[in-house]
């Protein structure tokens, strides 16, 4: 198979263009470096440095000996990305290319705007070259599972039949997210269900939950294709951040009271489930929705199972309940279904001792590199 | 009241400036003449020739003795939007200021990429100026009855309690729309609400039918003041086409099987259902949503309606039954709620024989004006 990775020089980006090329895909990344470049801007630089995709292309072709294609170019350009489209005609678009930062998008008027536009607009752009170059070609595009919030009701996977009035229907699962960067993802989704009806395009929505991990098959066969790592209040998410705070022996940051629950998964699983929804495409006017998730866990609970794995390591960890610089319930109901990648065949990694010592060990390596600036700069909702 | 009306040159926006400043309201004016440029680049302008908001300003002036304030710029811009606010300090802002045609967004990727653009960020810009100026200023929304497009279940306003495994919970009404542009309508609402929530703003969003009519109370007192009509395929809607259609001898344009069915209303009552809003506000922290019609009406019976009279006029209508150029369900149930703005004290102007008899004279005055070639040109959905 012949598939567009775009965001790819990522966190997750990355290792799926490993990912997909040890498994003898031909693999076409695109990025633009917008998070590379914000990450320095805003002095919260991956914990692991990672040389420019040319170079980390170079390594992997000298280890494995395959090749993956690298485009350097923004996909809000319509023009650069059919250019691409046309070039290789893919069978599979994988769509990282979103700006993935709650607080980056709640900072102020600029980088929401850009956050709408970044977002929004690839996205549209992607369902049009599809539409042009090749309509059979299948998109997996990353929601997030903050698209559905916190309801009061089970969620289920991406759609709920509901009964008014003794009438029925059909409706895609009622979202309402937490940040704005969360919003777009649910205009996104609006988006892509309109095309998606009205072309008869083929797309997998992955709704993903907050990803952990440093580990992936190809990215630890040498350091040089490690994958970026965000710890930090802005690009980092909670257990990650977690487990850098433990090391740097910075008290782990749990806002409010820390009840808020989430689905999260490994690293490893995100390639899985990225490549099974792959290999078993949603069909030709169909939007599929998964809920990509391996275990759910409160923030409470991740800051407990880190703390006692760090202390038995030997690294003393605190907890520090701050005051929550988001608006988000800190109680509430939450019991979500995701059978659909498990039914694809996905095998979960979770969250054993086992690999949260080896996440300790891994990260242990690169402590010089920790900046305790940025584990908490209390970026304001309100 | 000081109130702010965005998009003040449209069909709609201009007769509301009138409406406010006859009732002794300041009215701020901004337009950035986007339709107005637009239908001259598509050839199709407006029935009514309008002359610059500047010039028509001063016919007002010079007709009521009242000023309203002009400003022209574009709100995409946010510098230019918060210098506006800063100036004025409105207690209430009212936002046309979108691409409002459903065939311009399906044109091309282009057209499409520019209707997400213009409508997210001129939202966005506008919940940030309130924010930053002043939390209280009532933001009153024009939304779409589109953005619920044809569900199989009750249409209700705005919210809908869902009842799931024993558990219950309320949520906006699930939306589905049948165009980009009413797509980009609902991203509106997602933002919107997202907004209202985390910084308590208060918000009408009034999910609009088709409008038809050219007579307004104020607009009525010289033909200087008139507003713009358009009665294309592109930025006409269906009733007002069909007037045009019917006195140009040109057949009416039902598309597919015309079982569509829509909630309309008149003009008229669009200037009531805004001022009401504006007057009856919603509360802090509310995102209130009321269905902006008067009648519901299926395509076929606007077909018939206007023919009927048409002929009595003298007109010889015909009915012209062509290929649906659109994706959308020709046959659908349509049963939508619609007390929130009676209650306000909306009183409707119905479409009677006498209210159909003006609007075929007054556009019998312009018919040397009519355009036929702009009202078919079979945009497709495909």
């Amino acid at each position: 198979m012949k598939v567009l990775i775009l965001g790819a020089d990522g966190y997750l980006g990355w290792p799926t263009c490993l990912y997909f090329s040890q498994r003898g895909h031909e693999v076409i990344g695109i990025d633009n470096y917008f998070r590379r470049n914000a990450a320095v801007e805003l002095d919260c630089e991956s914990l692991i440095p990672t040389s420019n995709l040319f170079q980390r292309q170079k390594t992997w072709e000298e280890i494995s000996g395959k090749k993956i294609h690298i485009h350097i170019g923004d996909i809000t350009n319509y023009e650069f990305l059919l250019s691409v489209f046309k070039e290789y005609n893919p069978d599979a678009v994988v769509h990282y290319a979103e700006q993935p930062s709650a607080p980056y998008s709640m900072m102020n008027r600029d980088k929401a705007a850009f956050t709408v536009q970044n977002n929004l607009i690839t996205t549209l752009n992607i369902l049009y070259a599809v539409k042009e170059v090749n309509p059979d070609c299948h998109i997996i595009k990353l929601g997030t599972m903050g698209e559905y919030g916190t309801p009061n009701i089970d969620i289920e996977e991406g759609w709920l039949e509901i009964e008014h009035n003794d009438r029925k229907d059909k409706f895609l699962f009622p979202r309402q997210a937490g940040s704005l960067y969360h919003t777009t993802k649910v205009q996104d989704t609006d988006m892509i269900w309109f095309y998606v009806r009205t072309w008869g395009l083929r797309v997998t929505d992955l709704m993903q939950g907050p990803v952990y991990g440093l580990s992936a098959d190809e990215s630890d066969m040498d350091p040089r294709l490690m994958t970026s790592f965000h710890y930090d209040e802005i690009f980092g998410t909670v257990l990650n951040r977690f487990i850098v705070q433990a090391v740097a022996g910075y008290p782990l940051t749990v806002f409010g009271k820390g009840n808020q629950t989430r689905g999260f998964l490994n690293l490893k699983d995100t390639m899985q489930c990225v490549y099974l929804s792959s290999t078993q495409p949603a069909d030709q006017g169909q939007l599929r929705v998964f809920n990509q998730l391996t275990e759910p866990f409160s923030v409470n609970q991740l800051a407990s199972i880190v703390k006692k794995t760090g202390d038995r390591l030997g690294y003393n960890v605190e907890i520090d309940s701050i005051e929550n610089p988001r608006v988000e319930k800190e109680d509430h109901y939450y019991n979500v279904k995701y059978t659909g990648l498990l039914g694809l065949g996905l095998k979960p990694h979770y969250l054993t001792d086992k690999i949260l010592e080896n996440f300790f060990a891994i990260t242990d390596k690169y402590k010089d590199r920790i900046n305790r600036d940025a584990f908490f700069r209390g970026i304001s909702w309100k």
